[in-house]
This record gives C-alpha cells, sequence and structure tokens, in this order.
C-alpha cells in the first residue's frame, strides 16, 4: 500500500525529534545497497520502538525487507520542483526547464500530494500563460507514451464534453480513416456522465490497449478509438487529476495542456476542437467560447499544430441515445445508412469530418470536403472501416437494451422550449448508465417539436427494474418545459 | 496510526468502481452503532479481498473493530468547507462563518492534507482583506483553548523573528507582571534558529503546561512564559503548519491571523508588536515594515485590541550569547544589574516595557512610563520576579556551557562593516544549539566597533567537541566584515 502516490516511512515522535525531522519531511531509506526515497510520517501511537521504522508492504517489498534487518534513516533532499511550484504560487512565470522538472518529478512520484497541490492551485490562482501552457504541454508529452508515426497527416478531435448523447468521435474516426487518414484516437470513461466515448465503445470492442499494440492497429486499420487510460499518455496528468479532484479544481491552463498532450503525445498535427456552447454547457456564451478557441489555436500555433475550432450548441442532447448501448445503437444506425439514424448526430460527424479535411492541403475547398465526408458515409464504406477498427480492437457482442423501460410524457401540449442535459444525464445514470450498459434514455422530441399532452418526450431504460423507483422519484417530466 | 491528519480506510480497485469510490474520497464507515468518517484510498495490491476494508491501527482502535466484524462502507458528504476553500481560490472574499466552518473543519479533522493546502494556497495567492484576517483571528481562538482574565488589563507582546539572542521576552514579562499587570506568554521552539524563546526559558524552567496550570499560574504570579506548543491556544493554527511546511509558505493574513490569535485566546488587550528591520531581516525595508505594521494596526483595532508597533534594528544579534544557556546568562545578568550585562538588550527591553505601559491609561506620560521600567529593573524588583514565575513554572537547574570553545578572531584590523545574522546563527545551531542547550554563539565585537588583528570576534561553544569540525568547515569568520 502507498498512501497517494508516495512510499511513507513512519516513526515515533522520539526518534523524529532526535533526528530532527518533521512530517511531509523525505527520507532516504537504506538497506544494505537497496535505496528509497520515502515521506516521513510521525506517529503518535505508542506502537514504535525507538530504534524503529514503520513501513507498508508496498515499501517493504520494494526494498526487499527481511524483519529485523537493520535500517538507515536520513533525511533526503527537497525535490528540485519545490522552489518552482513556490515561485508559480509567487506569481512568477515559469520556464520550459522548469515545468520540466516539475512534471518529471509528478510523474516519478517524487513530489507529495501536498506539493502537487500547491502545483494546482498555483495554475488556478495565477493562470498559465500561453508559452507557459506549451511548455506545460512539452513537459506532461516528454514524461509519458508517445505514438510515433511515418505519416505526414495525423488527425484527431476534441470536445471539451457536456452535451449528453454527443458521440461525434465513433462517427468521425472511421470516417477520417477510411479516406486514407491516420487517427489515433484516446478517449475517456464517464466520471459523472451516464457514458464517455470510452465507455460506449467498450460495448463493441475491446478498449484497454498498450501504446505497442494501439500503434500496430494504427498501422494495420488507420486508426483507433480506445480508452486513454489504458496507455500511460499524459501520465503526468492522471497524477495530477487526484489531487484536483476534492475541490474539482480545473485550472484553466492545466486543462488546456491536458487535451493538447493527448493530442501531442499522439503525434496528432492536424486537430478539430468542438466547443459545445450556450447556458447549459460547460462555456456559458460566445465571449467565454471565443476565449478559448483564441487560447486553444495560439497553444496549437506554438505546438506546430493545425487546427479548427467549431464552436456548436450545448443547447441538447446530440443523437437520440444516451448510454451506451443507446449511443452504439445511435452510431451504428448512422453508419448503416438507416432512415432512422438521428439526423443532428449524422450532420455534426459531417461537419466535423468535412472541417478536418479542410485543414488538411489535400482539400482546397470546403465544398468538395463535405462531399468526401457524405460520400464515405453514403458508400457504406466508413462503416467498413469502423468494424475493422472495431475488429483490431477486438470485436465484443454488443449487450441488448435494457429489458425495462419508463415511457416520460408530456403533461400539457406543447412546444418543446428547453431540454435540460444535466438532468437527463442523471436520469440516465440513475437508470444504471454506464455500468449497466443496456441502461439510459432515448429521447423522442427535440428542441421545437410540438408535442400533443401524452406525447411521448423520451423513454428511460433500465437493466435492472429496482432502478425504476429512483427514477420516478427524480420526476422525470420536468425535464423537459412546454410552451 | 493516521495519515496525515485523518483516519484512512482502504478497499481495492474493484471495490471502489463498484461502489463508485475515488480516492480521497470521504466514506463513513459503520459497525453496528459505531460509525466513523474516513478518506478512502485505493489499493493496487493484492493483498485486499472483495469484501474487505483495510484499516489502520488507530482507526481500528477508534470503532472498536473485531477481526471479522461487518463493516458498511458508504460515501459521506463533502466538508462544507471545500466550497468556501473553492470560492477564496476563485479570488472572493469569505465571510465570518464561512472561515468559521473552515477553520472548525480543520480542528475537527475533517479537511483532508490536499483541502488545507487549497486553503493555504488560496489565503496566498488571493491574500487576505483586513476584515478577513480579524474574521480567520476569531475563528481560530473560538476553535482552541482560551484563557480568561478578570483583570482589566491583559498585556502581550511578540516580535516576527529573525534576530539572534533577541530574547527580550524572558525580560519584558518579569518587568511587566513586577508592576502589577498580567502578561500570559506563549512563545515558540526553534525551528531553524539556534533557539526559540521556549528552548531559552526550557533551561531554567519547564515550558509544558495546559491551559489549566496556566491559568493558576498567571493567577498566583500574574505571567508565565511558556511553550505555545504545550497548550491547545490556537489549535487549527498547528495543523496548517503541517501542511505550509513542504514549501515553508507563509501566506501574509495567515501569519497575521496566527500571530493575532496567539494574543486574542490569551485574553491579551494591550499588545506591543516588535519588527525587526534591514536587509538581512525578515522584514527588508522601511516600505514592508510600515505596511506590516499598519496591518497590524487595523487587525487589532477590528478586535478591540490596544497596539503598538515598533520598528527596531534586524542588523545585528541583541545580547551576546546566543544558544539557550548563553541567552539565559545574559538574562539574568541584565535582570542583577551586573555591569557586564549586554546594554543592546537592557535598552530594548526597558523601550519595550516603556512602549506597553505607555499603551495603558495608567501612564499619561512616556517618560514616567520608562522611569517605571528602569526602576524595577534596577530595584531588583524584576529580577526577584523573573524568578516567582521560574517557580512557579517549575525551576530546572541551568546546565553549563559547553566545555569546548572555539575563538573567532579578526583576520585584519578595521572597524566591523557588517556581521551575518543567518550565518551566526547557522554556527550555533551546527554547534549544537538548541539540542545541546550549553551550545552556542557569544559575539564580542559588535556593529561599529574597532578590531586589531587577532581581537577575537566571536567565541563557539560545544558540549561535544565532534561538532568543532563542522563548524570550521564553515569559516567562521567570514560572518564578520571588517574594513
Amino acid at each position: 500500500m502507498r498512501v497517494g502516490n508516495k512510499y511513507i516511512a513512519i516513526v515515533n515522535q522520539k526518534v523524529a525529534e532526535e533526528l530532527d525531522l518533521r512530517a511531509a519531511d523525505r527520507v532516504d531509506l537504506k538497506i544494505g545497497r537497496r535505496d528509497l526515497t520515502a515521506i516521513l510520517d510521525i506517529s503518535e501511537q505508542k506502537e514504535l520502538g525507538d530504534n524503529e521504522v514503520g513501513l507498508f508492504a508496498e515499501t517493504w517489498d520494494k526494498l526487499k525487507v527481511k524483519r529485523g534487518d537493520r535500517i538507515t534513516v536520513k533525511i533526503a533532499p527537497k525535490p528540485e520542483g519545490d522552489k518552482y511550484i513556490k515561485k508559480k504560487l509567487e506569481g512568477h512565470e515559469l520556464s520550459a526547464d522548469e515545468f520540466d522538472t516539475i512534471i518529471k518529478e509528478v510523474v516519478d512520484d517524487d513530489l507529495s500530494d501536498i506539493e502537487m497541490t500547491y502545483f494546482v492551485s498555483a495554475c488556478f490562482c495565477n493562470g498559465l500563460s500561453d508559452d507557459e501552457t506549451a511548455d506545460l504541454t512539452r513537459a506532461i508529452v516528454k514524461h509519458g507514451d508517445q505514438l510515433k508515426f511515418h505519416h505526414k497527416i495525423v488527425m484527431d478531435k476534441h470536445c471539451i464534453g457536456g452535451v449528453p448523447g454527443n458521440r461525434t468521435t465513433m462517427l468521425v474516426v472511421p470516417m477520417i480513416t477510411s479516406l486514407g487518414y491516420t487517427m489515433p484516437k484516446t478517449s475517456s470513461r464517464a466520471i459523472t456522465s451516464p457514458a464517455g466515448t470510452a465507455d460506449t465503445m467498450e460495448v463493441i470492442a475491446n478498449v484497454v490497449n498498450d501504446a505497442k499494440k494501439l500503434q500496430k492497429i494504427a498501422k494495420k486499420v488507420g486508426g483507433f478509438i480506445t480508452w486513454g487510460g489504458g496507455v500511460d499518455l499524459a501520465a503526468a496528468d492522471d497524477k495530477l487529476i487526484r489531487v484536483r479532484y476534492p475541490l474539482k479544481l480545473d485550472p484553466e491552463g492545466m486543462l488546456l495542456a491536458s487535451i493538447m498532450a493527448k493530442k501531442h503525445s499522439v503525434s496528432a498535427n492536424n486537430v478539430i476542437i468542438d466547443i459545445p456552447m450556450g447556458e447549459q454547457g460547460k462555456v456559458k456564451d460566445k465571449k467565454a467560447a471565443n476565449h478559448l478557441k483564441k487560447r486553444f489555436l495560439t497553444i496549437a500555433k506554438l505546438l506546430g499544430m493545425k487546427m479548427k475550432v467549431v464552436i456548436t450548441s450545448a443547447d441538447q442532447p446530440i443523437g437520440n441515445g444516451i448510454g451506451p448501448v443507446l449511443e452504439v445503437e445511435d452510431i451504428l444506425k448512422v453508419l448503416k445508412n438507416d432512415p432512422d439514424a438521428p439526423k443532428d448526430l449524422r450532420k455534426k460527424a459531417i461537419m466535423l469530418v468535412s472541417e478536418l479535411l479542410y485543414l488538411s492541403p489535400d482539400y482546397k475547398l470546403k465544398s468538395s470536403a463535405k462531399r468526401a465526408a457524405k460520400k464515405t458515409l453514403k458508400s457504406g464504406k466508413a462503416y467498413e472501416q469502423f468494424m475493422k477498427i472495431v475488429k483490431a480492437q477486438g470485436e465484443k457482442k454488443v449487450p441488448p437494451i435494457g429489458e425495462f423501460k419508463m415511457v416520460v410524457k408530456a403533461n400539457k401540449p406543447g412546444k418543446v422550449q428547453k431540454i435540460q442535459n444535466k438532468f437527463i444525464a442523471t436520469i440516465a445514470r440513475q437508470a444504471g448508465a454506464p455500468k449497466d450498459p443496456g441502461a439510459g434514455v432515448v429521447i423522442n422530441a427535440k428542441l421545437g417539436d410540438k408535442v400533443k399532452k401524452g406525447s411521448t418526450l423520451f423513454t428511460v431504460y433500465f437493466e435492472n427494474d429496482d432502478r425504476m423507483k429512483y427514477v420516478k422519484e427524480l420526476k422525470p417530466v420536468k425535464a423537459y418545459t412546454i410552451n
């Protein structure tokens, strides 16, 4: 066991005083020729004698300790990063080398939770300039796994999130790779939402792959859609997220660096960023969206990356299904040109693909890029390509949609004025998504639709009917405003 | 064992996923009717089964667990303070109630190291207004022990430190209390210096006393000089210092609140603050000193405290001795009107006492306050009073001065232009102070003194002659600039 990300050694109060050590000091532990740096804790209990050091199993194993071994405890120097973290807290800009030192120490587990928290705070309170963000990005990329490709053009996309059902990645990747480009896409799992792209992809294909395997898949079929957590791209990021979690702190510069690092570490050089905007979105208005857009473009330039930023609507879910299996159904319908395929999802995917193609030197006209995007869908080439990717990653049998359902109906006639995304997401999550892959919500009425009293607004699916009562308690009909 | 200040519970990765728990989440542990909130950690090792929770001894004892007991683990709400800490990180001012909530949770061990670190960062980066500082002070006082006196006037002093040998407290307290005032003084031990007032007092009297005992001593002899760490005044402070330590972070508002809380919690209402200023001091110049002075005065007013702030010189050590026993020798010489008593220490003590007396309504003229200060020294009343305090706290036999000495001589003739305080402190500490109470430095030549080649500049005393080589390596003569 390690606590947080550090090896811990414990001595009693008396020993600490004699050695002039304080809690949170670093100590070198030495047994014979084996040594290890640990964070010191001081026990107030009587369990440790004056010549004893307490170690947890993980430290014990790492040092190959045998009971009764003689151990030397000595104060160890502080990590170099400490002074740069303090410098940043004091409001100064950091250099590329300084970020590099901090990030190397984060990845090597040389920084304690307290030190990492100070780093996050410093970035949050004092912000990161564009140069700093680019330097932080490079440091994160350097101290993590990287994928390299021989192709000149490597495409990628990122959506800053917040819109339920917005599963465009699973369309964009096959469409782009079907046209001969490389697109190595890593995605996240849901944290508080009913599904992340990795959760949805996982119902049809394996998404846990290491860097070596991913490189092989990309070579074979041009791309993949995998879980970022299964590979150590941007390793520092995961460590920092640990200390960001308790306060859910998203320092803008750190967020940008984290996104850019994930693109940069797969060698992406043509990238599209989707910023859903609206009062329900993570980005509330045009001003905030433009600010973010500008920052993305500046940092991309500093990193030598071609980038297009599109600002889209966050006003309602995209597609019909919300929840892993329901979303896969939507995607397959679009890829198979099913007449029931959700039009908004199809349209958004075509827009993103056109913009990405137009970013490359191969398409001089936006109209020809759009034609190519539509064609690969319509011809079935994108579907074929999707299945190739699925097979390369390891195909899985898609589980059935949840067998229990609850139909939520309009309680008066009128026009759909508002759909509360977060509420819909909460309903889908309470229904069991993403843990129950077949659970979730299907949207039956979209913004602007006219409904009668009793018309179906949306349908909630469950694998486990015990959960129906939780959803009922939420009063799901309130997710819609009809007037 | 607790890690940091929290109870810890550990589950394996699979259990964490099933319960939708993340590292650093709070969990309620329940066994029968006993429950406890712990911070969750997730083990990557195989040591825990899917139905097991790992607990440290302290948690185990607290919950009165028996091996094999059935335990319920449930996610617990986040502490309320989190949202105020985030608010402060975002740059907003906090209200009195919000500080109160945070400090209560700090004292109750409801906040993790990560959360406390965010709080310190927020105060450091965004600063605390005077109102906020006063509110934070009140919260710290409220959630700690307090001493109450029936006397109308309770005096106190504080020096922001940084000057070796500056042991005025041990003169001011007996002088003031000999004149019939109450002066309950808590002091600190050395952290990186060769002696704190508590270390020096400790060679002649016991300094570890609880609030009840201290109240009794003050009632009997009017005051005390004790170690602040022995009593739970300003308890929150000690907890926050733990997370401030790794980066040695001193947010100004937090520092002010910490000082003021220590005065306020002993009911002090007439307080003198000593700010040593100079290029070697903690406060470098007039501007910084005046800024601090103004803040002290404003916050004192908000707390209903009469205050005088004096700006003194940080250019050289005060008194001759540096190190616990050597400093006690100086103090006893001043109190006994020894002709060898260091004049600068005597003069500074008289100045501080005069200013404190003049602050009270009892002295209308500064000149009469000064006369009273001098008289209590000269008459031997202050010495008598000092011994009363020593006896009330528990007298100890003063250990001898270290038996080994090293005389550091001028290597050229001239005038003493500069004495490097920090270097002198390092020498005294390397000589063994404060752990070896008889070790330290005696200053033989002060600023402006004319010296010949070979004149003694200062003498280093050791209890242990092994340490002489370390001091030699430092090239101690460099502590003086002679020209």
